[in-house]
């Protein structure tokens, strides 16, 4: 098995004091890092915009019409957002990233479909109101997959100069979907519900496969489009992985359930965008991740 | 709606006369396409090498088991081997197709999963003996999608020099597959069964989405990857797209009620090849569906 992050502590309690500890190690980040809703509303306000530029409601309606309201009711993920946001974090504009981000959202929406379909094993997954049954719901992730992939395969540019950009980043999307990736997350989920163990060292590897490689890949997909060099795409992929466990893990417990372990992830992704990116505005990128990991109860910290 | 062909006699003593007719009409092609049953093997030993290549068992071996065993066990289309035999025909070397061969067999093999679990609306679709679950059987068809098109993008040659025919390929696959593709056909699959009322023509259509375009999309692929001309990836698209349409209708209905709709396709099948490949050797690629047409009581009129 790949390397296991280790074990996750779950008190709610060191909340304060850990983000004491980590306000004076990192505080210089800390100011960088406050609130800035509204890029991530931005961003995801465009993402939107494509999609829907992409995916209308046209014959035959009875694909298209649950594909679409599927599409737009999925609750979102952070990870395309996180390809936008990496992409202008290397130069890039935002328009070179918005097929990747909007393919990453649709990859997001077929797996989440389909695990309402077999929950973690023994309960039912998340899942969302629709009129649609378990036919439909099956279908549709079936049909949004490729879909997803033939956005990004369009993506290219009609003097084809970006096919080489392309190419790796649809090996990035497939590979962080699939069976060494979310799929592989998703089994291990089932696994680790069936064995009842409740082993905090498998959860976090759950939530790393689950979350973290589908934000890796954005954040990496990003940097690629957004022409980023090698080491600024590995960082803003080792950047995701943090963050993208962390959010896993979040969706577990709850925002309130805060813990010491997520706080000791959440350092390690501020350090690759101060070692990587030093002198750079990391405070956008920083910000679409930091308002999620907060409490309510906390959020005059930030 | 998309063009529908019209409807299907579903006699099956026409077979005799309508077979006649056809060997008067088109005497010199019947000459050129005996049956090849190398051929089609040759290139099927290949496709399977390549895939034991790529799918070797490996940690983990829950994840990998399961695929390795899917990818093997399910009855094989001719959809692969028709992108090889279409490369070879236009000039290309067979090496050039066996990623996208195998990634339309991988495809295949993730659709026919899922197809079980909803079979055409009110009962269960083809299966193949295994011992895992419907949880591993959904996992699994969503885990070999984007290993089969990740298998497609690392085709990529080391040089780059054939990106634009990769995504050329990547975008023919994931649109043969998707929601006005293969699953279009699923979706009317359903609503033909719940209608009950046996409209030929709705059935024709659906078999030409579920089987039609996956084999048009195999042909035109080969003939990229082998370097065709335009006129020759159309040419084979509509070759692929017949022969697809009459294995859909067989596959339903028997190969003993072979019928004078399937034969009216056939014909038009061998047109495409007739006009655009004179002189060439199209025997093997219509070596590779003929066999699978003749009913094994009238397989002397080959």
């Amino acid at each position: 098995m790949a390397r296991v992050f280790s074990s996750i502590n779950g008190s709610a309690n060191l909340l304060t004091s850990v983000r004491c500890s980590y306000s004076t190690c990192y505080r210089p980040m800390v100011v960088e890092m406050g609130r800035d809703q509204s890029y991530r509303a931005s961003i995801e306000s465009e993402i939107e915009a494509h999609l829907k530029k992409v995916i209308s409601i046209k014959p035959p309606e009875s694909v298209f019409e649950p594909m679409h309201y599927l599409t737009f009711a999925t609750p979102k993920s952070t990870a395309p957002a996180l390809c936008v946001a990496a992409c202008e974090l290397v130069g890039g504009e935002r328009a070179e990233a918005l097929a990747a981000a909007s393919a990453i959202h649709l990859m997001h929406v077929a797996t989440y479909t389909h695990q309402h379909m077999h929950g973690s094993g023994t309960k039912p997954g998340p899942t969302i109101d629709h009129k649609f049954g378990p036919n439909i719901e099956l279908l549709m992730g079936d049909g949004i997959m490729p879909f997803a992939i033939e956005l990004l395969a369009k993506a290219m540019s009609p003097a084809r100069e970006n096919s080489d950009k392309i190419l790796r980043v649809i090996t990035e999307v497939t590979r962080a979907v699939g069976l060494q990736g979310l799929l592989e997350g998703q089994f291990r989920a089932v696994e680790w519900t069936q064995s009842g163990n409740g082993d905090e060292e498998m959860l976090e590897y759950v939530c790393k496969k689950k979350e973290g490689e589908i934000h890796a890949c954005g954040a990496a997909c990003g940097a690629i489009l957004g022409d980023g060099n090698d080491e600024e795409v590995e960082s803003l992929r080792n950047y995701g992985l943090y963050v993208g466990t962390i959010q896993g893990m979040i969706n577990g417990v709850g925002r309130n359930n805060y813990n010491n372990r997520m706080e000791e992830l959440r350092i390690s992704a501020m350090k690759e965008l101060q070692t990587r990116f030093k002198g750079k505005k990391v405070r956008p990128i920083a910000s679409l991740i930091e308002e999620s990991f907060v409490p309510p109860s906390q959020s005059n910290l930030l």
